[in-house]
């Protein structure tokens, strides 16, 4: 008799982001003329870089002609790309991370999943509370976790609440840990970590063999001069540290899929008998037999980020969706709200008016203002009383929905 | 202390392909004039359809313009696939599947890996023997076996043998298991299923709740008629199987990725208290946890596959890849080596001469006349003595390929 993955009905009805599509779907059906403004789900809404968009034309050409096309590329991605993260995103940064280091994949919501797969049931894992939910649910998956209590803690799973209150740096734990996710620039606060911060977390994985799963896909968004873009500029966090970054956020690749992963050689795990395992080399095997490598097409398009007129273009980017962050910041901070997050990352995190429950808000603002964010408690208990906007949209949306705001709350 | 996963180190040294990869890299070193002609891997050489590439561009020009570009699509797919897929795979050969059956993904390979995630531990699976390795790694990966024997046959799968003994035709298992895996047109043999066979197999999954996870990339090259495309063909099929398709094979896409897996919402597997639970349900949750879609341009070109023009120019690549297998066939068979497969899959599976183990006839083949193929011992013991050609090639490269096979073995 097939058997199920039991651990699956532990988790919770909903990922957060559907629930909010069900009720907005709803509204929008009763209120069809309602001009509903999401700022919700962190998706990007400019056009993908023109530099992007000729080098995949290319390569599409390429795929139709017998002299150019490519079958099956490296499971790990092509070298084209690999040496230009490597090069660009580390190396000139004073980062020592080797192109074979890289993994490129589709998707870091796939990467920060799958890396699971190469370590044991018995690691205890950390989180940040709130948190992205993937890390959690992947975990309860996996079987690391008990049941969730009525707040929607899993059992087994240590939270490190990161609230106004300890100015959103989490605690080191106070019980041992062996797998610590922590992502910054933050999802969902916009907050960022110093390099203390940071070297904190390194000698902490060190001295106890933990190893910190480090989600860097708001990385570009850091415009503070001395915040780190890599835990790798930590010392040390070669032998403790995997960092996951993605095209997503920076290049508008979220419908275009390209991300990777950076696993140093030096990074060790135990077995059984206590003897140091190369995560690498585990890696390796993983990605190699569960995955096929990204399309040719799309590592082209990948790789034209990194070109003179490519960095420019995603500069721009980036440059406009903070401006969105800053005017929502800055129109949110003069009602009188206390604001978070919104300088180093595309996401404004502010405190609920009065304290009012998230969802709450959510409803609120759905109904009165037709705007669309995410309630703070979706990414856990300690996001409650908080909520997410997200500065990824037009400039005009942007102020329509202030003006709206402004409307409500003013 | 972060642990690793322990069933890692069980597995083989080397996936089978970077084996042959990395013996074909020394010789060609060694060798650096010689023609060396790679009839290994199953990887297509011909170049993608016009149709598709068209499609792709146009896809390509939405993504670069605000009014249609495309941020996150559906974890699941888009209708337009999904839809294309149903009506064409499934509702015209009178099967019935709804659009919201099918998921698209990156490849098979990572479906057939990552469909694992939602069932137990506990369960036993069955594997024909010589098997695609991925099924097998998977397993070990995730903890459903013991270490390997000396032949490399893990300890608590199911082998089910597929010699010329038995006509290629598994025998049902004489012991319970609750997974089967069931690869047809079969890779690596050629071989197909009859509707008997597969009626079989049906009916013994229903009578022990065991769930077929059947993988039918190659169905496409099915030539003979009678012999089922889907084994949602067999009654009843629909409560007891998955079904795994591909683009790579039909419309040449391995470098530019996309496939889907038919999860029927009649699926079901039983929970630790004997409750029926829905496999769909599961595979939903976890399809949109730890993946984030396809490339929306990847997706528009899939869908071109199913155009009139599409189809006949996919047609046209299948026919060209069949002539090459049945030459293939004819030309070893004409040397009076036993061959099998060829008619109805791109693949030529042969009796080596005098009974050679299987790497010994690959490096002969490889040193003595710059020819690539797959050692079948490479697929599981039951393949020793056997050797894989691939139909995947240039006409002519084919030709020359036999032209020195005869030399050799004439």
């Amino acid at each position: 008799m097939a058997r199920i993955n039991e651990h699956f009905l532990k988790l919770q009805a909903g990922y957060l982001f559907p629930e909010i599509g069900r009720r907005v779907a709803r509204f929008a059906a009763e209120h069809p003329q309602a001009k509903i403004i999401r700022l919700g789900i962190g998706d990007v809404t400019e056009p993908l870089p023109s530099a992007v968009i000729e080098a995949m034309h290319r390569a599409l050409d390429e795929m139709g002609r017998r002299e150019t096309f490519r079958g099956y590329g490296p499971e790990q991605g092509y070298d084209f790309l690999r040496n230009a993260i490597a090069e660009n995103d580390y190396k000139t940064h004073g980062v020592d991370i080797s192109p074979d280091e890289i993994f490129i994949s589709d998707g870091s919501k796939c990467d920060t999943g799958n890396i699971l797969d190469v370590f044991g049931a018995e690691n205890v894992v950390a989180v940040t509370d709130p948190v992205y939910p993937v890390y959690v649910d992947t975990n309860v998956m996996a079987g690391r976790t008990g049941q969730a209590d009525g707040q929607g803690r899993f059992a087994g799973l240590v939270y490190l609440p990161v609230t106004a209150e300890n100015d959103f740096v989490p605690a080191l734990p106070s019980t041992r840990v062996d797998l610590i996710y922590l992502c910054y620039p933050n999802n969902p606060t916009g907050t960022v970590a110093t390099r203390e911060t940071l070297a904190r977390w390194v000698d902490y994985a060190k001295r106890n063999h933990a190893i910190i799963l480090f989600d860097a896909a708001y990385e570009a968004y850091i415009s503070t001069p001395g915040i780190p873009h890599s835990i790798f500029e930590i010392p040390g966090a070669r032998e403790v540290a995997i960092e996951f970054r993605s095209f997503s956020k920076t290049a508008g690749f979220t419908g275009t899929r390209c991300a990777f992963t950076v696993v140093p050689t030096t990074v060790t795990g135990a077995s059984a008998d206590g003897a140091k395992v190369d995560v690498y080399r585990l890696w390796n095997r993983r990605h190699s037999t569960k995955f096929n490598g990204v399309s040719y097409i799309v590592q082209r398009g990948a790789e034209a980020v990194y070109s003179p007129r490519g960095k420019e273009q995603v500069r721009a980017l980036i440059d406009f969706y903070l401006t969105n962050a800053r005017l929502l910041r800055d129109g949110l901070g003069s009602l009188d709200l206390q604001v978070f997050g919104g300088v180093d990352a595309p996401y404004v995190w502010l405190k609920t008016p009065g304290n009012t429950p998230s969802w709450d808000f959510f409803d609120r603002l759905l109904s009165q203002a037709h705007l669309v964010g995410t309630p703070g408690s979706g990414f856990g208990p300690s996001g409650e009383g908080y909520f997410r906007l997200s500065a990824f949209n037009s400039r005009e949306n942007v102020e329509e929905a202030l003006r709206r705001i402004r409307t409500l709350l003013g």
